[in-house]
């Protein structure tokens, strides 16, 4: 930690993620000043009043005062950010992103003669809530960050970033970028598109809403949980990794049947040794609990 | 509650339901002693090790004992184990199930003599663990108990049964059987399968499970939770309610295969508005907690 320390840090996007990230560095002595930049005045004026940021500058003047800066924004308006970003940027400084694809991004910075100074991160962390309001200290405590591509990217670059993430206490993993997209595409964005279309279809049967205030439990709840996450910042993640989402959703649909099969003939054997089988989820998870611990 | 006071409770399945249900009526003082049945005698020596129940009983002799009893085993095992109980039951005596499924039941005992002694209640609570260990007294606390067909029971009966669910702190609502077994597919049932196939289409695709350790977020979590749910518990729920429930995947397949499309077709917009849309499942759930606290 002790080369960070009193570091110059923008925050591009002071939403949940770029906010609870500038009050982590802060808090815990890794910024000497934070600098926020934001598309919204009122995210802007928000996290100011909120203290999460220091101050509030252009884009173009954050690049040249900082020594890191991280882009928290949709991965729709990542590549473009980041291009300009590396056009501007300083010799020492890094620029790191925290988007949930990477194949893209990773791919359209390629060849950037700044290239080295750039790391792809994904940290695994998020509530279902958004916005600046939405920010705390200690949402990427004991997380995995996964860092893609690292590779392409100079050492002193790597180890500055994964300096940053030390101090945010994530567990850190590397990762090719097209093997994330794949991955994360299953274990992340399926999960979201689910919860999404559960609610929908909830909602869509249950005109009358207190039906679901009576009769629905804690089951319902934590299945249907994600579907409350911000729109903007998922359309753009499911359009950027189409293709493995797709094919996850099709794995999906096609499981769905075969359940519902089961059920209109009544194979109540079959339906007992698929829900054996698939709680196996259970180790697991508790591998996940175990590792993340 | 006075009225019940020092009752004789026969607790039929000393799985997580009856088990926290007995935990919490002896702790509470509504039960003078509880008596446990249950089909395997491996749960009843360990509910009585974990002093969930006084003493073990066969079920004539617990019918023969008890002012109440409670049924709490599979819903396909319930119609049988009920008529049973009502052939011998005591005049005075009630006996209550517990089942998630009501109206394949209630019409299985519509015209027995006795039926007034029968209370049918679903009581909204769970966790995805099962057996005697998982049963803690609090399972019940708060949560919603719904009593169906009351019309058709004695309204002394009704009046013991809410005295025991007013014990165990529970919210009670009143619905006709059929009316349940609709709305319970949408807003329980179809949660279960949807974290049951979510479960399984993610450990087929990752063999590796490393992948899922590293890049598995508390949304995977929460979204699979489910899928360690007792499959004797739920394959006869799913069988007997199958008809609801097959409706209800018909329709989340129908949504999944539209979101799917739009995916396909990089309809960014499209996806925006269906979340957007969706987000207000938020105000439900709000709601759910707020009429729940």
């Amino acid at each position: 930690m002790e080369e960070g320390k009193g570091k110059k840090i923008a925050v591009v996007g002071l939403g949940l993620i770029g906010g609870s990230l500038a009050l982590s560095l802060k808090h815990r002595g890794f910024a000497k000043k934070i600098i926020g930049v934001d598309a919204s005045t009122i995210n802007e004026d928000r996290a100011l009043e909120l203290g999460i940021v220091d101050q509030i500058e252009s884009l173009d003047l954050a690049i040249k005062k900082s020594d890191i800066i991280v882009l928290a924004i949709p991965v729709d308006r990542t590549s473009e950010v980041l291009e300009n970003v590396l056009d501007q940027i300083r010799p020492e400084s890094v620029v790191m992103d925290m988007g949930s694809t990477k194949a893209a991004i990773c791919s359209d910075v390629k060849s950037h003669p700044n290239r080295g100074r750039y790391v792809a991160v994904h940290p695994i962390a998020g509530t279902e809530n958004s916005g600046p309001d939405a920010a705390f200290d200690g949402l990427f405590d004991e997380k995995v960050a996964i860092i893609c591509d690292s590779i392409h990217s100079d050492s002193d670059s790597v180890e500055l970033a994964m300096d940053l993430l030390g101090t945010l206490n994530m567990r850190m993993t590397e990762m090719g970028s097209e093997a994330h997209d794949l991955h994360i595409a299953y274990v992340s964005h399926l999960s979201h598109i689910s919860s999404f279309t559960l609610g929908q279809t909830v909602l869509e049967m249950e005109k009358d809403e207190h039906n679901i205030f009576d009769m629905a439990g804690s089951g319902f709840e934590s299945t249907v949980r994600l579907a409350k996450s911000s729109p903007a910042m998922w359309a753009p993640i499911f359009e950027q990794n189409s293709e493995n989402v797709s094919r996850a959703l099709e794995a999906q649909i096609k499981n769905l049947q075969a359940f519902k099969s089961m059920i209109d003939n009544r194979d109540k054997e079959g339906m007992h040794n698929l829900m054996t089988e698939t709680n196996q989820i259970r180790r697991v998870l508790d591998g996940i609990i175990l590792t993340k611990a």
